[in-house]
């Protein structure tokens, strides 16, 4: 490990959290995965860059020429947790043709993201208050491109007539905050089966939607 | 401080949550509320019962009487906040006449409830999984008496003809975690009037509901 280069000497600063590089080597990817399982266990701020090593077996010095801070750390599974997402319900929304079926599509796969994949999603929407102002920015880059994808799809199905919601950008954040909360809770034992939940949660986004 | 008789000792163990005492006197709410705080801005996980009596200028020590444990701190501030929810809710509920008004008038003060009161509803939505398992009982017995509040307007307006939700748990479901996650994100520039927020929430919780 410590023969592993250092990733993140002499990089130009990034222009958005769209483009940034969150350390693209196999040892990074096992660290940010520990690191990611350790805070969700216990919380950031409880959770050490000493236990996240141990988890791997590793010496927190090997840990540093990859991430040099915890907050390091937290970054990059942010920047990669919530540029995931925009890819999932990017691609959902691509696979669907009209306004109402891109919505249904894109609140399936969010919901199902934010069920299947509940450490990296309780992590990238709950500890985001302990990253530092410029990393928040750049992590809020990537959540903006997430909330105008819902947005422009909404505008679509207005403007197409098939949608009539009372105010479209509270019905995105209705919409996000439905599914993004899904971590907190799932599963129940009245809600185990994430399938069923996201086909229950498109027809209320539907009704919110004033889907007609 | 410390001549304060201990309150939690030779009690009858509570037969549910709705009825539990989390010690009565003005040195026991001060230091639940110090706790709150402290567990809110840094996570139950990261705090010290140390830190908790330091906000007070007390010693740990002087704790001890009141809570002996920092987990019977997170469960007195757990039942309290759950127990203020209910009352919140079944209070507006009393005050409305119809169903289609006292969804109107419990969404509305739910999502108040988690505008207004972000510390201790952060602590009490998200720390929950830092209970033993005999305190997270006694906590759920609230929150399913909580939940019945708005299930019982639910079927009250179906049977009506008022409502005609998809599926009626899965809208309390919704609603819920709707009010639920205010905490995580309120306020943003978009939205910081907790009474918009409010309203336009229940306008979509009407919309789930099917209200005609």
């Amino acid at each position: 490990m410590l023969s592993t280069p250092p990733e993140r000497t002499e990089r130009t600063p990034p222009t958005s959290g769209l483009d940034y590089d969150v350390g693209s080597s196999k040892a990074a990817a096992r660290i940010r995965d520990a690191a990611c399982e350790v805070f969700a266990a216990k919380g950031y701020g409880a959770a050490t860059t000493r236990e996240i090593a141990a988890e791997l077996g590793m010496s927190p010095g090997a840990v540093y020429p990859h991430y040099k801070t915890k907050e390091a750390l937290l970054f990059a599974i942010a920047i990669e947790g919530h540029r995931n997402v925009l890819d999932v319900i990017s691609a959902a929304r691509d696979g669907a043709a009209t306004p109402t079926e891109q919505l249904r599509a894109t609140t399936i796969a969010f919901v199902r993201w934010h069920a299947d994949r509940r450490a990296i999603a309780r992590v990238i929407q709950h500890e985001l208050r302990s990253l530092s102002d410029d990393h928040f920015a750049l992590v809020a880059d990537v959540r903006r491109a997430t909330t105008a994808v819902f947005d422009d799809i909404l505008a679509a199905g207005v403007a197409a007539g098939a949608f009539a919601p009372d105010d479209a950008p509270t019905a995105t954040l209705a919409l996000t905050s439905l599914g993004i909360d899904v971590t907190r809770w799932f599963p129940t034992k009245q809600h185990s089966d994430a399938d069923a939940l996201a086909q229950q949660y498109a027809d209320i986004v539907l009704r919110i939607a004033g889907a007609r």
